[in-house]
């Protein structure tokens, strides 16, 4: 997407020399800055640190850095290692080990020394299609958009609400949730984006209002406690969100507040939607509620909160009483029979396992582990 | 209630000299400072910039704003001053406005010389209403958790989720939403309390949570966007909130993201209950979401927010990109079929038209406006 007219991937190689260079997000939104990869060291570290997050954008991180291991090291040695490595930084990041396996499957029967050059063919590859993917996403979803506005009766502003950031940031390019928003902007639509800030790290507040407002798409920042309100007096035509994993039964587990903003699309009548890239459907699992485990995080992210102070600099501020308990869950389920639809880079489908199966009908017959 | 083993309230009269003291809500939770109110001046510049806050608070403050005034000049002029000044400080709070009318009534036929202490005297009572009010909200809610203790089949810590505050630092004591949280820990009950942080003042992170540890209640804040995980999860016993209007037909008027709160509580067949003074009712309306004109406030404070830095002192820090746009919806509507019961300073009753003059049956003849 552009960065002031620019365009921009999150993540790039810089010939010669096959540096690879990634946008710095750690420093987002109060500072955009990149920054080189030049060894598996600096792969690992990019990870483990944050600067990359987005399960697409880890995934295709590690590529590039199993590259670089091998450009060092072409080895099995160096082979094994640089996978080990780069495994470690995220242990619950399945794309991480997805691309690893794929990159490990590509290189077979290659020979050491063509190993370097032939990573980085297939880590370029990976990330070609992790945008083709998500520019079908986008298409899929702007039909969607374009389908709403035909049947509503009023004109005007189409107004939009997203949750977290399931935008560029977190692939290598158009987002999911945020695909459909940027293609039908570019289509000269008259969108706008109510943006969820997204507590307690602030994903929308930081990066999806930085997304936005880089690619020209206008925006609001409201708290996540707002957005009932906005939908009870006809300020919200469409929510979209990503999820970081759906189940074969249509239940999506997304960022911490998702399951509110679908109680509140339901009661009043707002269409509700996930993205999805089919890559990330658990075709094991069937009960979203009771079989995803919720990750709960350490509490320090709600009582602190990292700003920029008046003096430039960044700065954590304590928000409760010294030494208040917290709790920190990242994830809730929302269930399927809040979700009016699903948006992948085959189509569209009802939440349901029919739906599903209908887009990846190379998914009938298996069965769900419960 | 009780600092750290110690009762206070939030304002009182320190004799000799009719000095009145406040705790200064401005500096919690980060530090606890009282602070004299000398003068009418005094009074009008505590509520103007919230050293004290919560309806029932402000009228008090302003009922000793207008003693103090006529303690330095009793005369026509000196009462009619005083009321102008005190009026301008918070022009939309309603409990201003009837604390001083209250007074005026009391203060007909009195000699200007007798003025200032019959004032005193007025105002001694109303704050001793206020805390019996809250006192009486408290053991209906009281009688209701043991209710619900009864009823459930499983025994454990009973869990509470209550958003912003509706505690003793609102009110003079005891609080609306709180009280029957507080008569419940006094009563030894097993009762933990889940504070959602409530962007974007954060009451609950600040205020609520500095209450309930001062107090010694159990507790832990979350943030707005965790009560739906935790009522799917069974973790949410019962939901109490505040209420700042309430309409005639059980529609009530609470800090943005109190509805989407009671939407997850219905989902998850969890209780939830609205405590509420009677004076706040408002009768003259009757459909709350249509009706009930919802303030709009300063994007800053979407944009920005406040905390203790690591230097010890207090800091804004902005959250979002420089110049990024918001929106600041102070308040929502939660309709009155969400809601399982008022709990009023008279008993519980449903919320509805005929469950309010049921307990209020000196409104009935009364008609909505609309």
């Amino acid at each position: 997407m552009n960065i002031d007219g620019t365009p921009w991937r999150t993540i790039w190689r810089e010939p010669p020399g096959d540096a690879v260079r990634i946008i710095d997000q750690t420093l987002l939104p109060h500072r955009f800055e990149t920054r080189p990869l030049r060894t598996l060291g600096d792969a690992a570290e990019a990870i483990a640190t944050m600067r990359v997050r987005g399960a697409p954008l880890i995934g295709a991180t590690a590529a590039y850095g199993l590259a670089l291991g091998l450009q060092a090291d072409p080895s099995d040695a160096g082979l094994e290692l640089a996978c080990a490595t780069l495994i470690a930084t995220r242990p619950t990041a399945s794309n991480l080990a997805w691309a690893l396996q794929r990159l490990r499957r590509g290189l077979e029967g290659a020979a050491p020394a063509d190993r370097a050059e032939r990573a980085f063919e297939l880590a370029d590859a990976l990330c070609d299609e992790d945008v083709d993917i998500n520019a079908a996403i986008g298409d899929h979803g702007l039909a969607l958009i374009q389908e709403l506005l035909d049947r509503r009766s009023g004109s005007g502003t189409f107004h939009i609400l997203t949750h977290c950031n399931a935008g560029w940031l977190a692939t290598v390019d158009w987002g999911t949730a945020l695909a459909p928003i940027y293609k039908a902007f570019d289509a000269g639509l008259d969108v706008h984006v109510w943006v969820d800030e997204t507590r307690p790290r602030n994903q929308g507040a930081a990066l999806t209002a930085w997304e936005l407002a880089s690619h020209g798409v206008p925006f609001d920042v409201i708290v996540d406690n707002a957005g009932g309100h906005l939908m009870q007096h006809g300020q919200v035509d469409l929510v979209i969100v990503g999820t970081d994993r759906t189940v074969r039964s249509g239940d999506v587990c997304n960022k911490i507040g998702t399951y509110l903003k679908a109680l509140a699309a339901r009661d009043n009548a707002v269409p509700f939607h996930v993205a999805l890239p089919g890559p990330t459907i658990d075709w094991r699992l069937s009960n979203g509620v009771r079989d995803i485990p919720i990750e709960e995080r350490d509490p320090q992210e709600v009582t602190h909160i990292q700003g920029l102070g008046s003096d430039g600099e960044l700065h954590s501020v304590l928000l409760t009483p010294e030494g208040a308990p917290g709790r920190n869950f990242a994830f809730d389920v929302t269930p399927a029979r809040l979700v009016d639809g699903l948006i992948t880079e085959r189509g569209r489908c009802p939440a349901s396992e029919e739906g599903l199966l209908g887009l990846y009908p190379e998914q009938r017959g298996g069965e769900a582990a419960a």
